[in-house]
């Protein structure tokens, strides 16, 4: 075949990158249930009509529910990221055992992330690395498709 | 052709995907028109400079605003996961009609989502349920595409 | 070839996505940066941990964080919906000159917006047209799609 075709399920990267997707979309998944869980354990609800109808309180600052939907923000800051550049990424044919590595370690990264900051609550800088991690996958790749195109 | 592609204008599954994304994108581009007219109706605007150049005043606790926002951030919770997924989903070779289905449902699900807690506010548990219904998409396609490249 | 394909290193409205893809990833990451520099100097972090961590002061109401925040969540909300929609917005096979020049404006729009809000504060409405740039190519691109695919 004489034109580069990457998103074939015969492509291992490409491979790679669905599974992780599907991880990371249920890791995400995850944060809204979290969110509820903390609204009805802390009896803090934010809107009216949902406080009437589960019978509890209006509350716009609980840290037990902020503190989740900081980490839920998070991910929305780093997870949405690495799904468009590892897909850009993919393009500039990686290694596939490199390009595997990042996104296992990327996966890893958050939901160590999670865990540390919304689960067991742990000093840092274990959140701050775990989110370092992360960071350093996204820049890496994001430079390498940057000068693949440029 | 010897190779499995999937992103042909020719997959009524992909070309479904497409009409849906940009349907979902509308739906989302009106969520900063909505919290524009909240802004300018309730005279509440976020920066300094906003203010002076609207002669408005400053304010972030309007729950007119914020109940836009909220719902303009459930739906980066929600809907960008399902660009992501649905996308992945697409590999796992589904049945047109069902695909087909999924897309719709999440589709008009979202949009319930925003009326009932935006436009015309309404009872629970309305709201939660056009959530549920979003969520369940996600989840389904989520798994699927999980157990196929796993 | 029978087929129309359109995610191949030989079609130019792709390559040209990939850039400004992997440029915008990199515009974002900033803004975590951003952020972090705000906290530091304003020593305002969000969580108790962190603030022991850096023997700071925990502060979730600081103007310049603020206002980087603001930005980032504004990102969000509109770069995510770009990557999603110029990527279908492949499919309608636009003018290669057309389509590089929309994923240009778009990409500069969002620079000045980043810079007149969070760096060198600049009175409106320069912000607000730099917001409404992106928002048109976004529009543009979404209902090219749609008319495309109904």
């Amino acid at each position: 075949m004489d034109v580069q075709l990457k998103l074939l399920y015969e492509n291992p990267v490409f491979r790679s990158y669905l599974f992780y997707t599907a991880i990371l979309t249920i890791k995400m998944m995850f944060m809204s249930l979290l969110t509820i869980r903390q609204r009805v354990m802390n009896n803090s609800f934010v809107s009216e009509e949902d406080a009437m109808y589960l019978k509890g309180m209006v509350s716009r600052t609980n840290e037990h529910v902020e503190r989740v939907r900081r980490g839920h923000r998070n991910d929305m800051e780093n997870i949405y990221l690495f799904f468009v550049i590892a897909f850009a990424y993919i393009w500039t044919d990686p290694n596939p055992f490199l390009a595997n590595f990042l996104f296992f370690a990327f996966t890893v990264a958050r939901i160590v992330h999670t865990c540390v900051y919304t689960v067991v609550i742990m000093p840092q800088p274990i959140r701050g690395r775990a989110w370092l991690v992360g960071f350093f996958v996204t820049g890496y790749m994001a430079v390498r498709t940057l000068l693949h195109f440029c």
